[in-house]
């Protein structure tokens, strides 16, 4: 038999895969309703109640270095990044189960912190720590959080949903978690070069670019948009389709298109850039855009919505409209600040496989 | 700050400590029934309904070797492990989240012979399998499932509903995935000494192995005794307390007793020693009796009951009654067979951070 690397197939063809395999269990349970495919499964535990369900593993050395890490934000950001699917399907989390493996070189004090900043942001999300496992690791960290949540019917939002003609919005800005990471990458190596050099290396140093804290924080401590949900709850508007950005705005967009059947149209200029991010990237000759385009980690929301809908939502400074869903056969455009429209598919986001 | 190294807490030290930092989220949310430290956590999403809810890593190394595990028989093993907590609440088992991380040297088609176990297990047990998370690891596999199951507020069944004078019960024959986990070992040994000296080694010898298939399968592909709980469903009955053996019985018992504040006293001549195991300790000059208080991994179901309810399946020959619980202040206590008596509390299980 041929050995076939994953890398030759990519994270999505191995998704596909799996969801294949594990397509015939689906059958075996009856109130399943949405298996792989979305930001979460489905399930209904009764009438009128829908349960949505996602886990998120964190590997060190894949998604985090310890060294630029701080394991409270660590802990913080594993409950984030789920509650943040959990808000892709318009739902409210409510409780999560922990996996952490943990090599023996680690101290009571290090899983301390990391459960602290995991217990924070939990209390500030509204989400019980119900549960868990814990075994030693021979190589790094790994952290795995599973969690459920709860939504209505009529409030559930797939990635299935968008029509043609619809406004697509986007919360908050883009871009920043690129940015902090990349700033993160350049200050480990120089702290490396002074190791290797024999030179004092002022550990303090990375805490004192207070002029990026911004960027620092929208990587290390994302904060998921369970505020965007609460107010699509409130005003009482549903939009048609919905995802967390995660992989990255061109990256996830495809993924509403593809499940829903549609082309878009998204106009550069509309994109909100975090304001950092432009000159962290001139000071790294690198471009902003690009980072807000494929970036990714950025959990904000993605969706799509009526422009009837928008009207309850257009005072809100937040929620910024990038451009309008159009039929699939117009396919992914971007339009640039000069009018010029290029793929958006030849702008990928990160994929855990490709070589 | 000095260093506390996690070997000096434990692996029960550990849990301790992070159920501890949990603790103030369960308050957050109000329909959570029970947080860490029974097999599940309970929650209720309407009336009339509980929910479980469990997650189990197993991580390359230290859970398993690829040298002796077949990929399929691990990933239907991953979901056993998680369907067999799900049943120590008495309760059935509905849909899993399953996240792996990969290392790079990975097939396409090991990834599909792990899912081909996960779905034929699951499909099994009907449980569907309907989400999960794909990443790229620097070192081994890790694969971590969590599971969703229901079971009515009459039926669930808690670790600590003991009480003083009732029967111990337990599910099959213990010692088995010990046994075959011994040879794994062996086996082993005996493979890298060929490659070590440059002999051939049949790698059919293990499979060739016919006595011991038994053990093998035991440790490598455990059943969770899911036909236990619905055998209790239909004749109405529900153990007082329940927990499934993964540490072993020493230890599991010791979880019943210190969750219900009851003692214990089990006859050594009652405990039900899987058929193949004694002969293998002997060839191992090893001994049956401490793999089946100490090896865990059976997965078989270790419950109370009242004598009364025990009637309703005294005449099953799958379940044992291996001792009485007692007042407290008795103990702990192994009867063996010539009527001497030890502390079980002496006999340890397995802990994942002892040094």
């Amino acid at each position: 038999m041929a050995y076939r690397a994953i890398s030759g197939i990519g994270e999505f063809g191995l998704i596909d895969k799996i969801a294949a395999l594990a397509e015939p269990t689906l059958h075996t349970v009856q109130n399943l309703i949405t298996g792989i495919g979305d930001d979460c499964a489905v399930y209904q535990p009764s009438a009128g109640l829908l349960q949505v369900a996602t886990t998120d593993m964190l590997v060190e050395q894949v998604h985090f270095d310890l060294l630029t890490t701080p394991l409270k934000l660590l802990g913080s950001k594993s409950i984030s990044v789920n509650v943040s699917d959990i808000c892709a399907m318009n739902a409210l989390p409510r409780y999560a189960l922990i996996s952490i493996a943990v090599p023996a070189s680690f101290s009571v004090e290090m899983i301390e912190a990391l459960y602290e900043g995991m217990a924070y942001a939990a209390t500030e999300y509204g989400v019980a720590i119900a549960g868990g496992d814990t075994s030693s690791s021979r190589s790094g960290l790994v952290i795995s959080v599973s969690m459920i949540g709860e939504v209505s019917a009529e409030q559930l939002t797939h990635r299935s949903g968008a029509k043609p003609g619809e406004l697509i919005c986007v919360s908050g800005t883009l871009g920043g978690s690129a940015a902090g990471l990349k700033l993160l990458m350049r200050e480990k190596e120089i702290m490396l070069e002074h190791i290797e050099n024999n030179e004092p290396y002022n550990k303090s140093t990375m805490a004192d670019l207070k002029e990026y804290s911004n960027a620092f924080q929208n990587h290390l401590s994302p904060i998921a948009r369970l505020d965007i949900v609460r107010l699509l709850h409130s005003k009482n508007i549903r939009p048609s389709s919905m995802i967390d950005i995660s992989d990255g705005l061109s990256s996830d967009l495809q993924h509403i298109c593809r499940s829903s059947n549609t082309g878009a149209l998204v106009h550069e200029g509309r994109i909100p850039i975090h304001p950092g991010t432009r000159r962290i990237a001139e000071e790294l000759q690198d471009d902003a855009l690009t980072w807000a385009l494929t970036g990714g980690e950025d959990y904000q929301l993605l969706f799509t919505i009526s422009k009837k809908e928008y009207e309850a939502i257009a005072d809100n400074k937040d929620i910024a409209v990038i451009g309008e869903t159009t039929d699939k056969e117009e396919g992914l455009l971007l339009s640039d600040i000069y009018g010029m429209t290029i793929d958006l598919r030849t702008v990928k986001g990160f994929d855990h496989f490709s070589s």
